[in-house]
């Protein structure tokens, strides 16, 4: 049976297998059941081969239904839907991964660093929130990779979708039992029940991180330059020296490890004017709160990688230590293995509904966060432009009459003159404080929420795992109720399942704490700021007033 | 000879006598010299008449120039000016006159309200000043009258252009001697020399005036509406109700009266909106401080139609004043009668120097009003505009996150969300606030800087008298020189010059006095409204940092 298909996004060929397909493209479909989110099939100029299903939407009869095999998994589609033409941009069929991205306003997710979206190993970026943008993560496209690790066999078929979080994490292997247990694990992160559900354990040896002194450095007589930090553990207080590029590296080591952790976004980089004084300085403040956040985290601080970063001070050490870290098999998949989680019984229904619970107050953090960085960020270029403006033209004002006032010698009144002179002054001075003023608040208030906006675009995959766990749990009990599949493989898939639940939970609690305290922090800062601002200019302006007292 | 010439303006006829003449239309001129202001030619439809001097160029060939009579009166012109191309929109041929004009911007002299402009009958309103408004001011564009006025013997040349405020306001007259001693005069007002040159002499029962509770009444059984004003002047504490007509009979009774004096202008008139409580308010404001400058000005407020404004509670009464005032005698050249000044001597050069130094002031400070105008104005656009939709967008951003706080229950973190939102609303406040401040700041300076601009816009015709003057003496002396006029004759010009000169010079001093009391006042009282004003921002953002306390 050959089906017509129509190509959503421009794709190109990487080996001999694929072909090429152009957005807007119409396609002839062999098989509209993809292989590992391949499908087979012939574009308009006629060559056959091998694209990404989820670059296609595929045009349906409605007569013709070959779904029921997915329909249980897709709680959201009632049995009336009209199916004849179905946009499928991240699965080839309908299934529940998809209703979680429909919703999550695109302009909302944006994350400001594409070089960190695009370089990323472990988390997916969003890159189904944004049809426009479509990277092509090797790793998970390659065939091979993926057709070998069907051949593991279990009875629950695989989420066919290779770019999906859930599989690209290597939760979907984990839930499946695809994962052997390793006879030792050196790391460990507990989980344990706190007031408000599951939470990490605190880090025993908890400690802090100072980011200091940023400081140009040379290279090969002068020919590199780039800038260095001065970082210093609280535990070691021995400082470190690290570069940006470090920096980098641990980010992509986090990546890769951390499934289930919403690893804070390192600040942006920037290509030209790397050591203008205000870049670098921004850099520093938003370092500052990256390392917040990530020795402040009961999982991330006690990643080896990080302890690595933080006090290798040696050459050959930081090598050897990178290579290790590197090797790491403790990553991905095998990372869900490190949990202990606790014994109590949670309801996976309460648990689907909590996620999504959290699900919609993250959506709506970020559409908020998202707005009042707009604001803030126009606001500071009001405080650069139009408020400065505004309060010099009226000191200019001010001027303009001062001078007159010296043209008719007799009556030049100087004491006035010089006074309204002085005012003017003042105006043209509170126009600079104006400009000046971001330094102080906005700036440290827009820092922040670039932290949490990178922080909140890294739970919609998250929350994407926890979804596709539920569903193959649900699927695996479907099968073992009719006798498909043991019901000792299906209590795995579900006790897995619960471990992934856990995870979550915590994550999601240690997200609310960091939450309650940077924000309450945030608004602090800056209230405190805006006291002192106003109080400035009122005081500038009592001086002045001053002025006037004996004329 | 005939000539051709070029309309600067149109013209429409209103006598047999006169032609039409449209803008830049090419006529010719039958004589170049014209009488009393007019010219007689041809238009270009063939019409022949009379048109004004001042509304046409005439284009000169640059052998012929019969202008040897007129070069003595005209210092600012150098014996090798091209004179082919002379504009001149305000006398027929190149004068002293001419120069007073040209560097006085256009922009700067424009008044706010045309009306006054064009019902003024004393003081020409700068209209050459602004080429573009040329009004017809019916009185002096009567050829009878000034023909008439043409017939009174005196050797000296009367000036041509019967458009000049010099002859309207009758200063020409009376210094030619045209006016005649009366016998009797009952006003008088003293001019002293005080520590800075001649002044006015105070009036002796100086007194105040307040104006409040400006009510609406009707009348016709309510088909007429109209705002009354509670006028109470502080020497009889008896209420008066005056509405704005009675105002402006007063204004124009003014204007009549009184030459080389600055008559502050009236508040706008407004057709529509005038029950607007924003318009009567401001309008209130206005006419306080019109009514403040005419209590303080020594002459002006002991006109004696002011005191039938100020004191007549009687509709019967008020007529028969009216009817008075109107009939006064002591008005224009008559006015300058009622002067008694010093014996000092003063050297006409200094005064002239005195005058010209004044006026590079008034102008650079008529130009610094409008500026100061300008930047108040678009700053209370600002403030209600841009300045509080910034605070207010602010204000939602913070609404917008606390909401989303309280989106998933566990943590909904109420007192903290409670509190972000407060300060939301604490911004939505300030932008309110900015929005309500000019109020009581911004247009309090916007209605002094407006009655300074009236003020200012009086003085180029002020000071033309004094310059009519000037040249009249010169003129006189070099024909006392050539034998052709008695020396008696040429020394009452003189005389009656040196009048005008105290006069002028009073008006300046009270000018320079008044001033610096005002602007004074208006710096002091602004800055004290933007010191409370940014203490209560301070305040509110105070309260509101309290409620992150104790979280």
């Amino acid at each position: 049976m050959s089906l017509r298909a129509k190509a959503l996004y421009t794709f190109q060929s990487e080996n001999k297998e694929e072909i090429n397909i152009q957005e807007n493209e119409e396609l002839v479909i062999f098989d509209e059941n993809s292989v590992d989110g391949w499908l087979q099939g012939e574009n308009s100029r006629g060559e056959r081969g091998l694209f990404p299903a989820s670059y296609v939407h595929i045009i349906r009869s409605r007569s013709g239904s070959n779904l029921t095999d997915q329909s249980f998994s897709s709680p959201g589609s009632s049995p009336g839907k009209d199916l004849s033409y179905i946009h499928t941009p991240s699965t080839t069929l309908p299934s529940d991964d998809d209703d979680d991205w429909d919703d999550w306003d695109e302009t909302s997710t944006v994350v400001e660093d594409d070089d960190h979206r695009r370089g990323a190993n472990g988390h997916s970026q969003n890159q189904y929130s944004n049809p426009n943008v479509h990277y092509r993560s090797k790793p998970y496209m390659d065939r091979q990779d993926s057709m070998s690790s069907n051949r593991k066999g279990s009875m629950v078929g695989r989420n066919l979708n290779r770019f999906s979080s859930f599989v690209r994490s290597g939760v979907e292997a984990f839930i499946l039992g695809d994962v052997p247990m390793m006879a030792k694990i050196a790391e460990s992160y507990s989980i344990e029940m706190g007031p408000r559900g599951p939470q990490w354990m605190d880090n025993p040896r908890p400690f802090s991180c100072s980011i200091e002194d940023p400081t140009k450095q040379t290279k090969f007589k002068g020919i590199k330059t780039y800038i260095s930090y001065r970082v210093t553990p609280s535990h070691t207080g021995r400082p470190v020296y690290r570069r940006y590029k470090h920096f980098d590296w641990l980010y992509n080591r986090l990546l890769h490890k951390f499934t289930v952790i919403s690893v804070p976004h390192l600040p942006e980089k920037q290509a030209t004017g790397r050591f203008e004084e205000d870049f670098i300085e921004k850099r520093k403040r938003r370092l500052i709160l990256w390392m917040d956040h990530m020795t402040s985290h009961p999982v991330l601080s006690q990643y080896e990688g990080f302890e690595h970063f933080l006090m290798c001070g040696d050459d050959k050490q930081w090598k050897l230590g990178k290579r290790r870290a590197e090797k790491d098999e403790m990553v991905g998949a095998h990372f869900m293995l490190t949990f202990q989680i606790p014994n109590e019984h949670q309801d996976l229904q309460d648990v689907e509904e909590r996620i999504d619970s959290f699900k919609s107050f993250a959506k709506k953090m970020d559409d908020s966060v998202m707005q009042l960085t707009n604001v803030a960020s126009e606001l500071v270029r009001k405080h650069l432009g139009g408020f400065r403006k505004e309060f010099q033209r009226l000191g200019n004002g001010f001027q303009s009459i001062s001078q007159s006032f010296l043209l008719d010698p007799p009556y030049s009144s100087d004491a006035l003159s010089n006074a309204i002179s002085h005012t003017g002054r003042t105006y043209e001075n509170i126009g600079e404080m104006f400009a000046d003023q971001p330094k102080n608040d906005l700036f440290q208030m827009l820092d922040k929420l670039s932290l949490y906006q990178g922080l909140l675009s890294n739970f919609p995959d998250i929350i994407h795992l926890q979804k596709g766990a539920f569903a193959k749990v649900k699927e695996s009990q479907r099968m073992s109720d009719e006798g498909k599949m043991d019901q000792g493989e299906a209590d795995g898939i579900r006790k897995r399942c619960r471990t992934v639940g856990f995870a979550l939970q915590a994550e999601m609690n240690h997200f609310h704490q960091r939450r309650e305290v940077d924000f309450k922090e945030m608004m602090q800062a800056y209230l405190r700021q805006q006291i002192a601002f106003y109080q400035r200019v009122g005081q500038q302006l009592e001086r002045t007033l001053r002025m006037y007292d004996n004329l």
